[in-house]
C-alpha cells in the first residue's frame, strides 16, 4: 500500500509540473496582444508559423484558461483571466460568419475576417464552452446567454434541421451518424449543466439521448466501437462502417462515465468501463511499438488514411483520464496498471523536456514526426485538460488512502461500503 | 554507348512488361460487371473493400483504357475497350449531381447514386479527359460534344465566373491560385488539341495563359516552386503560400516542357527543366532514405500536414516522366542519371512483385504504410502513365541512337543539328 501511495503521489506530482509547464508555454508565445486571441500555431520552440485563428481553437483556449483559473489555486493570476476574456471577446466579434446567424467561421484572419467555414458544429460547440466557462468565472450573464443560445442553435441543427449547417442532400449519401456529433453535445451538456440545477434539468433529456446514442456504436456484438453507425444504431457499409477511432472511443468514454456516475447507474458504469474504456484500449494499443493506434478497420484491413498509423498526443491524453477515472470508479486495478502504461508512454514519447508543451505527432515507431507544437488541429486544450483532471483525481485518490490506512488497495469506488 | 543502350534497353524491357502486370491487375480486379464503372477501392491482393466510384478515377480509368487502346498494339483488345465504353457510359449517366448541369459528384454508390460533391474542377477535368479519349477511339460524336461542353463549362468557371462550383466567397480568403488548376487546364489544351487544329486553335490562347499563370509559381528569385501564389503572381503568407509539392512541380514541368516544345520555344525549354524539373528534385528529395517528400515549406519549417515525410507513388511515376522527357529533350545526361535513380526507388520501394500493382504510400523511410493498391485518391491512372509514356521514350531514344552509331551520347535534342 505503501508502494501505492508512493507511485500515485509520483504521478501526481509529474502531472502538476507538468501542468505548469505546459500553461507557461502557452502563456508565453500565444497571446495575440494586438488583436485578442491566440496564436496556435507555434513550431517547436513556440515561435508563430502562422498567424490564422481556429476558431474552435480559440474557444477551447478561452475555455482552458478559465477552468484552470476556476479549479486550481495556484491558476488564479490575472494574466490568464485576462487573456481567456481578450479571447472572448474575440470570439465574441468575429467568430460568426453572418450575425446575428450563428453559423461560425472554421479559421480566421489574425484580425478576424473569416478565411473558411465547416459544415459541422464543432466551432460552434467550443464557443458555447467558452461563453460558459467565461461566465462561471466572470459571472458577466452575457457570456451564459451566449452559450445557451448557441446551445440551443446546436441542439436543433442536430435534433430538428441540419440545413443551417450548409450541407446538401445527396441521395446517395448514407444517413451515418458519426459519434463525435453525440459526445460533443454530452461534453456540452455536463459543461452546462454543472452545479446549475436550472440547465441540468433543461438539458437532462438531451443527455440521456447523447448516451443512448454513443452506446449504439457498440457493434459486433460488444465487440468493438465503430466510429459512424446508421441513425438507427446499424452497422453501415464499406470504410466508413468499419471505421475505428480508439481515441474517440476512449474519450467518449469518460464523457459518459461521467454522465452514468452523475445518473448513479452502476450497470451503465460496469459497461462503460468494459465497452469503451478497455475494448478500445486492448485493440488499439500497438503491441509493437507502444502507443494507440489513430485509425483501425474492424475488420483488420488496411484503412485508407494515411496517418492511420501514427501516435496523436490526443488519443493519449484522453487514454489517460478515461483510465484514471476508471480506476476511481471501479477500484479495479487493472485499470491503474494501464492508466501508468499510457502515461509512461505519453511522457517518455510526447513530453518536449526542452522547450515545453507535448509534440502531437509521432510516427508508428514513437519517434517525432511533426515538430510543431500547436497548428490548425492542436492548441492549449487536450494536454492541459488531461493534466488538470489527472491531477485532480490523482489528489483525490491520495485523499482517499490517507482516510483508509488499513485497505489493502485504494478502494476509490464511489460506494464507501464496497 | 553501348553500355548506355544496353541500359536504355533493359529499362525499356522492364518498364514495358510492369506496364503488362499493372494493365492485368486493374483488368482482373476492377470491372464491375453489373453496373459498369470501376472498383478502386483494391486491397494488396486486389478484392475490392469498398464498392464506391470516385469520379476522377472513373474518368481517370476509362482514359486509361482508351489512351492504351490507340496507342499500343498490344493493347488492342475488345475487352479493355468494352470496359472503357462501359465506364464512359456509366459517368454519362451518373457523374452530373443535376443534370442538365455540369457539377460532377466527387464520389457515387456503386450504382450511381451522389455521395459528395466537392467544390473544384477536377472531377470535371477527368470526365473530359475520359470523354475526348472515347471519342478518339471509338469515333462516336457524342463523346466528343461531351468533351467540348464540359471543357467549356470549365474554363468558364476558371476565367469568368466560379459561382457555380459552389464555394462561398469570405473577405478573409486570400485570392490565391493553386498550381493544380492552371495545370489541369493545360493538360486538358493538350488533350483535346492533340492532331485536332480546330480544337487546338480554339484553346491555343488558354494553353498561353495556363502555361503563364504556372511560371507565376516559381518564387523567391528563381529559386522555388510554391504550390499557391496570389492571382497576381505574388507570394501568398502563412503555411499556404509557403506550401510546395515537389511532385505536383515535376508533374507541372513534364506539361509545360510538352508545351513548350509545341510551341517551339528553346528558351521556355531551358526554364522549365532548370526551374520544374531539376529545382523541386534537388529540394524535395529525401537525402537521408532516398525518395521525394510529398510536402515541404519553403523556408524549411515543418509542415502541418501529418503525411507531408511519406513517399507517394505519384510524384515518383510523375518524375519519371519529367526527367525521361527532359532527357530527351535536352540530352543533358544528369536528367538521365536521374531518372535511372528515381526509377531505380521505384521500382524497388513501390513495385509489388507479388500480386501486381504498385503500392502507394511509404513511409519516410521507404516501407510500405499503407498496402492497398487503390483507393480514393489511387487508381488506374499515374502508374500506367508512367510506364506508358516511359515506354514510348525509352523507344524513341533508342531508335534515334540505333540510326546515329559513332555518336559519343545519344543526342536525343529534338534539334537534329545540335
Amino acid at each position: 500500500m505503501e508502494k501505492e501511495q508512493e507511485t500515485l503521489q509520483t504521478w501526481k506530482e509529474r502531472v502538476g509540473q507538468e501542468l505548469d509547464r505546459v500553461v507557461a508555454f502557452w502563456m508565453e508565445h500565444s497571446h495575440d496582444q494586438e488583436y485578442g486571441g491566440f496564436f496556435t500555431c507555434l513550431g517547436r520552440d513556440g515561435h508563430v508559423y502562422d498567424d490564422l485563428k481556429y476558431v474552435w481553437l480559440q474557444g477551447r483556449q478561452v475555455w482552458m484558461y478559465c477552468h484552470l483559473y476556476r479549479k486550481f489555486e495556484r491558476f488564479r493570476c490575472p494574466e490568464l483571466l485576462d487573456s481567456a476574456k481578450a479571447g472572448g471577446e474575440f470570439l465574441l466579434r468575429y467568430a460568426r460568419v453572418a450575425p446575428p446567424g450563428k453559423k461560425c467561421a472554421f479559421v480566421l484572419t489574425r484580425d478576424g475576417r473569416p478565411v473558411k467555414v465547416q459544415r459541422t458544429i464543432f466551432s460552434e460547440c467550443f464557443y458555447t464552452m467558452a461563453m460558459n466557462e467565461l461566465w462561471r468565472v466572470t459571472g458577466e450573464a452575457h457570456y451564459q446567454r451566449e452559450a445557451v443560445e448557441m446551445m440551443d442553435q446546436i441542439v436543433y441543427w442536430v435534433r430538428k434541421d441540419p440545413s443551417g449547417l450548409g450541407r446538401p442532400w445527396l441521395p446517395g449519401t448514407p444517413a451515418s451518424e458519426s459519434m463525435a456529433v453525440p459526445m460533443m453535445l454530452l461534453n456540452l451538456v455536463e459543461q452546462l449543466g454543472e452545479a446549475d440545477d436550472e440547465l441540468a434539468g433543461k438539458y437532462a433529456e438531451l443527455g440521456d439521448w447523447c448516451a443512448q446514442r454513443i452506446l449504439q456504436h457498440v457493434q459486433r456484438d460488444g465487440q468493438a466501437v465503430l466510429e459512424n453507425v446508421s441513425e438507427d444504431g446499424k452497422e453501415l457499409s464499406g470504410c466508413l462502417g468499419r471505421h475505428q477511432n480508439p481515441g474517440h472511443a476512449l474519450e467518449a468514454g469518460w464523457f459518459l462515465l461521467r454522465h452514468a456516475i452523475r445518473k448513479g447507474d452502476p450497470e451503465l458504469r460496469v459497461h462503460i468501463i468494459d465497452k469503451f474504456l478497455l475494448l478500445p484500449f486492448r485493440s488499439g494499443w500497438d503491441p509493437d511499438h507502444g502507443g494507440l493506434f489513430y485509425f483501425q478497420d474492424v475488420d483488420g484491413l488496411c484503412p485508407t488514411q494515411l496517418e492511420w498509423s501514427m501516435k496523436l498526443w490526443w488519443p493519449h491524453s484522453e487514454a489517460m483520464i478515461a483510465l484514471l477515472m476508471g480506476y476511481s470508479d471501479s477500484g479495479d486495478p487493472a485499470l491503474l496498471h494501464l492508466f501508468y502504461q499510457v502515461a509512461e508512454y505519453t511522457f517518455c514519447q510526447f513530453r518536449d523536456p526542452e522547450y515545453g508543451e507535448w509534440f502531437g505527432y509521432l510516427n508508428r515507431e514513437g519517434t517525432v514526426a511533426l515538430t510543431i507544437k500547436g497548428g490548425p488541429f492542436k492548441g492549449c486544450f487536450h494536454v492541459p485538460r488531461c493534466l488538470a483532471m489527472c491531477e485532480e483525481m490523482l489528489d483525490a485518490l491520495l485523499s482517499r488512502l490517507a482516510q483508509v490506512p488499513d485497505r489493502g488497495a485504494a478502494s476509490p469506488s464511489a460506494d464507501p461500503a464496497c
